[in-house]
């Protein structure tokens, strides 16, 4: 992992652009791994910096959306960053309550759905 | 796959509750298959109504994230079945879009974060 | 996908294995899509054969747990053949539809573990 | 997570629960977890405790279904929960080899059948 | 889906990338799908032609590494499209059944490590 | 986990053919594990041992492809080790890069080809 201080110029520019858009004074981990790789880094950062920003969906609903992912995913480190990323933008415990129980669910039918292999309904084709 | 005209009283009694509270004449083939498990039908139901109630989510946001899990886990099925339900909530084609880039960006970084095997930052820690 | 006909002597001496062992004189698409890999097919039948043989765990268990991992996976081809495998060995509708629900039911709360991180009791680690 | 002694009456009804069925004087921490969420821990303890009973398939059958389950989901915890309840529910280590032998071969086979593209036999079509 | 002859300037400006990119002169359904989002689509094209071209690995290895995601997501549509893309690069035969008995191994090797729970060897630790 | 001391001969066949193919010293805690179940272990190693071998992919090729599938997989135990081995066969931090971008890019393009539901090509079928 690259710390701000051993960086390269650009890579600097990365993590001066992640700290001013998300107003904090640090940089976490994800990306002092990525850095290794400036150009991944670059690239994922923008493609990140975009995609979250305020739209047709506001940026709490697009965590609580990465958070459905990262959970079926299994993926740890990505639970633990995005869920303080939806806390901080207003998440109450009940609104994860129920965001836990739609992710809960949704992976049951899934595999219901697979396992019963369900013939997709005439009125839901393309 | 149980049709109403065949079903058991039990099973007609679940297939009732899903169209009076989606305010429709049909169930869609997902029920009718499990409807071979009454009590699987019964029990899987309940939980999806309960779970799918607006709450502290509005059941447009529930819709978006149950995408989320569906098109992680490749069912096919339940993207069929969902977006349909999400755009009868209202989605927007706007919105499925925002909503594809965040799935799309998520299932990304959580690859990235598993590849380079990022550690947990002290702050994100419970 | 390779028919019987056309097959070299080295993948005819495995689909005659396979229609011995299984009691059939047919070979589904899954073995004539690897007979293109003749070492390929080889090592997997006799993975195969070896592992699904009758040993501490009958066959017909064996067959349920490869339908829990090929239903959590959503792999189409392996719900079909093995869910006939199954139900040749003695799999009941009803015995189905418990492995159904307790499949749907792991996949739920393997995602709600993953989702509120919870970490590993004193009791459960090695 | 909410230890019995912080939990309010409708938590600690669910933990009396758990460790009656369980025969145990503890709560492990995935329930500790859910009790944030007092509904959803409710409702998720009453489909375990069903799903889990004694039915069709024995009990011993059922954990090992959801290892594999857990097994394929990369699930942490799940595994070191549920192999502690297969092996007190009688699993033996040469049960648990070759419960882990068909899991790591359908998971080898499910990729190769995605991979090859294989269609599904006409004798396995529904 | 959105075809070349209904396609907005911008949409078209990608599209013809692609074709003098890829030398040919069809698109494939995959970006007309996301051409109802032209910025994903743009986005999601810039990315994909700068990760695949050559660099360090060469645009087969890169299109092998592509199939071994998308045969472990059980991904048809990606298996389809990117198989086609790995033969024109000149994948033979030979090289596809090696490629595929890796990820069948590997996909094998991940659920063991996981059923088995195995702790991270102290040389492998980072 | 058997340690070599404590191992049967058969065990013991097994890790020194391990560590006279790696020429290493030591047995990763993987094997350990197994061991616990010489079958599994010695169909296992066998299996790696062919599968990995130089044919018509190079083994860092082949190393590779195996980090495609866990990380895709969050197997954190398989990055650890096999990307140990694809270093030791080569792979600079430059390929590593590459590497995960492809990996990334992947798994970004299976959720949008998933969620998009989008049908497979004439000229992708086969």
């Amino acid at each position: 992992m690259i710390e701000y201080s051993e960086a390269s110029a650009e890579v600097r520019a990365v993590y001066d652009d992640i700290m001013a858009t998300r107003k904090t004074d640090t940089v976490n981990n994800f990306w002092k791994a990525l850095a290794m790789q400036p150009e991944l880094l670059r690239r994922t950062w923008e493609g990140i910096k975009q995609v979250m920003a305020p739209g047709a969906l506001d940026p709490l609903t697009k965590e609580m959306i990465y958070l459905a992912v990262s959970a079926t995913n299994q993926c740890g480190y990505c639970m633990a960053s995005h869920s303080a990323g939806a806390r901080a933008k207003g998440m109450t415990e009940e609104m994860f309550g129920e965001l836990m129980a739609v992710i809960g669910m949704a992976n049951q039918t899934n595999a219901l759905a697979s396992g019963f292999r369900v013939p997709v309904d005439e009125q839901f084709r393309q």
